[in-house]
């Protein structure tokens, strides 16, 4: 299959390793407004050859798109337009509602599939891209009933390649739940660091002082706000009713810590020490995609 | 050195270990209130033997505490009351004002070393002892001119051996950096658990859905709530300070959230970025203990 991949970085960059390594992409184009991140990425084997959109989309079997929000929900009408027939379109994006609504209408819409694959690490652009970076994760796909059965073979090729377990959900309740599970730590984590900073205006207490522990919870402070920033404005609503939930929690604390009441802190981290049955799961889950490759 | 521990944990545990390995315990008592830790600690090598606290007391030369601030506060007068003379007494308690003030009249404050080998996981009790936990990592001393030039020099060797860099400060200066750089970020990590757990009462979809993101910032909330609730308690003052500016940061971020203003939320994002280089520096600095081990 001829395989258009436009946006480089990380997801791209490893969807594009993974495909052309089981045999599935044949032909691999890349496309990135970023004219050093497009070089960078032929250069680094990710993609054969950079060619110009029109082309490449009005001859390829296969076009994911890899890129910020925002620009998702921009270009994937045009990008419908664009294509031949048969051809198959996937998205990649952190939020569902805003994509699947921006080409509900689209006469082109069954060439389609919204897809959520997760997985990524702090680091962004093609030099972060890696061979079976989603290896034993889960992808969401949204409105599968939309996708024509031809797109969804395709897809579903595609994401047993890339070693997922696909789920289905509604735009709606995938926005949700990645808002409380992936969202909000991210948003944790970014105030973290500056709380942190603001006080700590020598760093290096902070270098000296930091357990393993800081590094951990304030890790995802790293990732990018080009990324990051989009994905949070198209899921506004439910991020924020999950960080007025957090702050009520960490609210309840501070009382609690006011009355110096240790055994209500005490119950409360009793009752947080519940997520370690979930934790051992994605560890495991992690373990084992070691172990695999 | 006869060297008794008292506390049989995670630090307790580790410090034996590396105490023994490097020939500077030469005969090693243990101390535990929990008497299936305390036989767990024999049977896993941690010590050689349980004694009554009497004897261990006075007749170590080097007596360790390893117990929760709480405890520690209540036992450490009576221990300074039994122990031999020259015998060194060192805490490795989180919070230091606190035991700094209940001993600092007593007439064998010399013998004592307020010390503070920040090192832990998110896991306790004899199991969780390993070898290796100190190195390359920082040690707090705390008033240092109250402890006697032989206890000072016993307690360097003990904490060299460790691997570890001594720094000094006042307790104040102590309990808040501590407050800022590693109890925010388990207090952080403990609530964003339970707001998870809250909303997904189906813990399947949090298994599915998180992220090795999500996995990194909540890993803290497996940590002890015995352990960390009497450091918050100790520590509230400082703590909830910085809980405040954490909670005033994540109200902005939200407020932003709210006006859909991207443009804010990205510069909050960037600027949280400065994190980089910190977190650079501890990754780095547990690369080279990876590789000195």
């Amino acid at each position: 299959m001829k395989t258009t991949v436009i946006g480089l970085g990380l997801i791209g960059g490893s969807i594009a390793l993974d495909l052309r390594k089981a045999g599935l992409a044949t032909e691999l184009v890349g496309i990135d407004l970023n004219a050093a991140n497009a070089s960078k990425a032929v250069e680094l084997g990710l993609v054969d050859k950079i060619e110009n959109e029109g082309v490449a989309l009005s001859t390829s079997d296969l076009i994911i798109l890899a890129i910020p929000v925002s620009a998702l929900s921009q270009l994937l009408p045009s990008v419908l337009d664009a294509i031949k027939k048969n051809a198959v379109v996937i998205d990649t994006g952190s939020t569902k509602r805003m994509i699947c609504r921006a080409i509900s209408n689209h006469s082109n819409r069954g060439q389609f599939v919204a897809a959520h694959p997760i997985a990524g690490t702090e680091y962004s652009g093609p030099e972060a891209a890696f061979e079976g970076l989603f290896r034993d994760k889960t992808n969401i796909i949204c409105e599968r009933e939309k996708s024509s059965s031809h797109a969804l073979a395709v897809v579903d090729k595609v994401f047993t390649t890339l070693g997922m377990n696909t789920i289905f959900m509604e735009p709606e309740e995938h926005d949700k739940h990645v808002a409380y599970v992936s969202h909000l730590s991210h948003v944790s984590s970014f105030l973290l660091g500056p709380t942190v900073l603001d006080i700590e205006r020598d760093e290096k207490n902070i270098f000296a002082l930091a357990g393993s522990g800081f590094a951990s919870t304030v890790r995802l402070a790293k990732s990018s706000p080009d990324m990051w920033a989009p994905i949070f404005e198209q899921n506004a609503e439910f991020l924020s009713q999950a960080l007025l939930e957090y702050i009520m929690h960490l609210q309840k604390f501070q009382y609690y810590l006011m009355k110096r009441d240790g055994k209500e802190l005490h119950r409360i981290m009793k009752d947080a020490n519940r997520i370690r049955e979930v934790l051992d799961g994605i560890e495991y889950k992690q373990v084992k995609q070691v172990q695999d490759k």
